[in-house]
Formats: structure tokens, sequence, C-alpha cells
């Protein structure tokens, strides 16, 4: 069994775009980061963002509007940044206060400055294997994981687990494109799935992404299998000085010994998304300047 | 075996939108429906397409530019349509000529006016599950026969073959939806896919789409598979006075004893495409005037 570094695969992106960005003369890539009030999850991802940025190179404005921006202000702050020619991609730290409509935020930001791929335009692209667009972080970093750990999809039968937005489906329509790499037979179970073990059991890749701590289990799983683990639960565990752990949608003690490849929770998929942003952020700048 | 009559399916649908479309006050849908050229397949479609929406009442507006028109040209036709509030859908007939660029044209068509389903957004509000959307007339008719046949695929597991852009991958989409009827696990099968027998039997649900004739045959799917066939292929046939005959994507004769229930080719998925149109131009015009 091979444990998958999701830390190291994410430190390489980053030092890549590090010289990429270093040899560009003139502006840098510059991304947007939006923070609607002050949830402490927010606070802490954002601040993450602002530093992998720095570390690249990247510009980044940091924009905190109050928690009692209205939507028509949110909207008109997005729309001033879209009409920015100094900024290449924008971010929306979700989650937003109740009040706004989180979905209408997400499609005013323009489809080419949208780095997070939340926008229905780039989601028709990941249809459409469109290069244009821009994939959303996760199912790109999923990607991005297996082919840096030499898992070539082609003629293997990928399950999913899960159909959300931003990762199931997704992440299903990137294993079924023609590019190399990809070229998966893909299934997708659901909350509505039955006989799910003998589905999962089917998994050359399993990706897991349903949200259920330890959901999978040995008997869900063939030898072999190499293991892609979406989840991130809290587990309650007294032993823990936060009186909880974190734990993935794998019971990993039992399905990892199985498994030719596995990503670890946390360290696996986790730390790639901020690495796609950036990378979504270079993408954004080199589509719009056209250097 | 219980043989799906798409032709009854379809002139239902053409009937109830006729009875909608009677009711409607005032100004009627109004599809434009645009042909390049005089490509013998493309006058006989868009003649079915105005029969039909003459039969339901709908207005439709022919504009045929010549085989020369410039791409420049067709967008800024394309656009007088989008411009225009006395237009709800419009349909640009493919195949268009080869010095037009046809998925640059298909984008220009306004998302709200896209009653053809092949917009980028249309495309990603199927993945969304947003109703606002149109979905492509080949996905929505095969959604609608397996709802009007009896057919929920809730928990059931819906193989797709292909993975093509205006069936496969929106159909498995469809098929994945949370809403009622839909709810399949979701099988997409391709031509990169290994032991495809070993899969399609698992199918309670099997939708052909890749356009390879009598490519399905019998050690290919279990008893009581319910078989939508979307091929329409053409098999030399000396019997015949046209030289061929029309198969599907299944081998009928022996597939056909072991389903519950199978579309045939001509007269299952075909028919259907015409009226989803319709439905879809009617929607626009509900969409955009608020009626």
């Amino acid at each position: 069994m091979e444990l998958i570094d999701g830390n190291k695969i994410a430190n390489d992106i980053v030092a890549e775009l590090k010289a990429e960005v270093g040899a560009i003369k003139g502006r840098k890539p510059c991304i947007a980061l939006v923070r609607v009030g002050e949830d402490p999850a927010s606070v802490s991802y954002v601040k993450k963002k602002e530093k992998s940025a720095a570390e690249i190179g990247l510009e980044s404005r940091i924009i905190l509007p109050p928690v009692s921006i209205s939507q028509t202000e949110l909207f008109a702050l997005i729309d001033g940044l879209n009409n920015d020619p100094g900024v290449d991609g924008i971010l929306v730290q979700s989650p937003l206060p109740k009040h706004i409509d989180e979905v209408a935020v997400f499609r005013r930001v323009s489809p080419a400055k949208d780095v997070d791929g939340f926008n229905t335009v780039n989601l028709g692209k990941v249809a459409q294997e469109d290069e244009t667009g821009f994939v959303a972080c996760t199912p790109a970093g999923i990607m991005e994981i297996l082919g840096r750990s030499g898992v070539d999809l082609k003629g293997k039968h990928v399950v999913v687990l899960g159909r959300s937005l931003i990762v199931g489906k997704p992440v299903a329509l990137l294993a079924l494109q023609k590019k190399a790499g990809a070229n998966g037979t893909v299934t997708i179970c659901h909350s509505a799935t039955s006989n799910l073990p003998g589905i999962t059991r089917q998994a050359d890749v399993l990706i897991a992404a349903i949200g259920r701590a330890e959901f999978v289990t040995a008997d869900m799983v063939k030898p072999g299998v190499v293991i892609i683990d979406v989840g991130i639960n809290r587990v309650p565990d007294p032993t823990k000085k936060t009186g909880y752990r974190l734990t993935g949608d794998v019971h990993f003690p039992t399905v990892s010994p199985l498994a030719s490849k596995i990503t670890p929770v946390p360290g696996g998929v986790g730390p790639m998304t901020v690495a796609m942003l950036m990378k979504n952020t270079v993408k954004a700048y080199r589509l719009q300047t056209g250097h």
C-alpha cells in the first residue's frame, strides 16, 4: 500500500507555479479574495489562500465586507472586480451569511475570473471538455493527485461516491473525458443507490465524497483499489485536546491494507484545493492577458 | 416484452402542448428555425419542425441564409434573433457548412432562447439541476419516454453507452438528478471501457447511444432490462428500395425478447426530439414573458 502524500503534491504544484509566476514580466497574476464577515473557518481559509498566493508571488487583494452587506451591495462589489483589468481571479469565500443567495453570488462572478469553478458556464465547460474553463478546485485536485501518482484511468472502472455539484459530478465528468489520463468508465453512486457494496467492489479507483465518516469499509472494496478519500469529518474523540479527530469517508485502518494507493485524511485531497485555486488564477491571467 | 411507442408518446406531448398553447392569450410562442444552405437532411428536419410548430399553434419563422453566409453574418443574424422580443426560441439546424464553427454558432444563441439545449450554460444547468435551463431534445425525450412508460429510475442501475455531449453526458446527468423519476445509479461506458458486457449486464436500464449498428447483443443484457435505443444507423439491405434499412445500436431480434420494455428504431426516441423542441419553446416563452 502506498500512501499518497497530498501535501507533497500540493507543494510541488506551488513550487512549479512559483517558478512560472517568477518568469512573468510586468504585472503578476492577481486574485481577489472576498470574505464576508468573520466566520472563523472562513478567516482561516482565506488566510491560507493569501499565504499561498504570497509564496507563489501572486498579487492578492483581500476584501472584507461586513456581515451586514446586502446582496445588491455584494453584487456591485463583484461587478467592480469583474470589470477591473488588474484582477484575474475572484474567490468569494463560502459560507456566506444567510440573507445572501450564495448560488446567485457565485454566478455573478464573471466566468473568465471564476477560479473557484462554481459558475454554470465553467461546469458546462467541464462537460464539454472545453479547456478554456475553470475546474472546481477539489475535483481538479483529485485529477492532479491521480496523474502525479501514476494512475491512468483509461479502461479503469472509476466509482464516485456522491453526486455533489462541487465534487461528485465534476470529478465524474473529468474522469470520463477523452484526454490522456482520463477515459475512465465512470459509475456515480449516492444515497439512493441499491447494493452499494456490490458496485464499489468493482472499483479500480474509488472516489469517496459523501461526507459520512468512515462509511467505506473493507467489505466494500476489492484488493488493489486506488482510493481517493475526499471526506473531512469530525468524529468525537475524548483522547484529543479538541475533543474530536478528523476522519475521511473511508475507514482507513481496515481499508488501507487492501488498497494499492490511498489518500489519508488529513493530508490527502485537502491540501490540493488551495494549490489548484492558485493554478486556476495563473490560468485566468494567461487567458485574459494572452501572456 | 413491451414495445415503447415513441410516436404515440410524442403525439401525446404535441396534443398537450396544443391545448396549452391554445389557452395562451395574445402572442403565441415563436420559434425561429435557421437553416443554412440546402442540405437535404436539413431541409427535411426543418420542415418537420415547422409542421409540428404549426400543429401546436406555435408561430415559426423560417430563416434561410445562403450556404455562402459568413460566420460574422450568421452571428449578426443570431444576435438579431436574440434581441427580438417576438422570438422565444432559436434553432440553428445542424450540420452547418464547413467554413462555419458550429460550436461557436450554438454558443452565440442566447441561453434564454437556446431551445436546442446546446449552450454551455444550459448544459451546466443540467448538472446543477437548475430547472430554468433547457435540456437538449434527445436526452429530454429519453427522460419523457421513461417517465411516461412507468419506469422510475430510483435505485436502478442505469448504464449509458456513449459519452457524447448531445446524448450520453446529459442523459447521465438527468438520470442522476435528485428529482422524482430520476435518482438512478449511473454508469457511463464508451470506446475505452474494458469488459463492457460485464457492465451492461448489470443494467436495469440500458441507454444505447454509440452510433454502432446492432452493437448490443443478447449476451450483453440481463433479462428484464429496459432498453432505450438512441442509435439510428443505416445498414445496407438489398431487399429495400433505398438499398438500406435503419437500425438502432441494439440487435433488436435477439435482444428484445429479453427486455421488459424496449424502444424500436425507427419509432422510439427519434419522434421525441421534435416534440421536446416544441416543449422547450413553450417553456422559453413562459420564462421570458412571465406568462
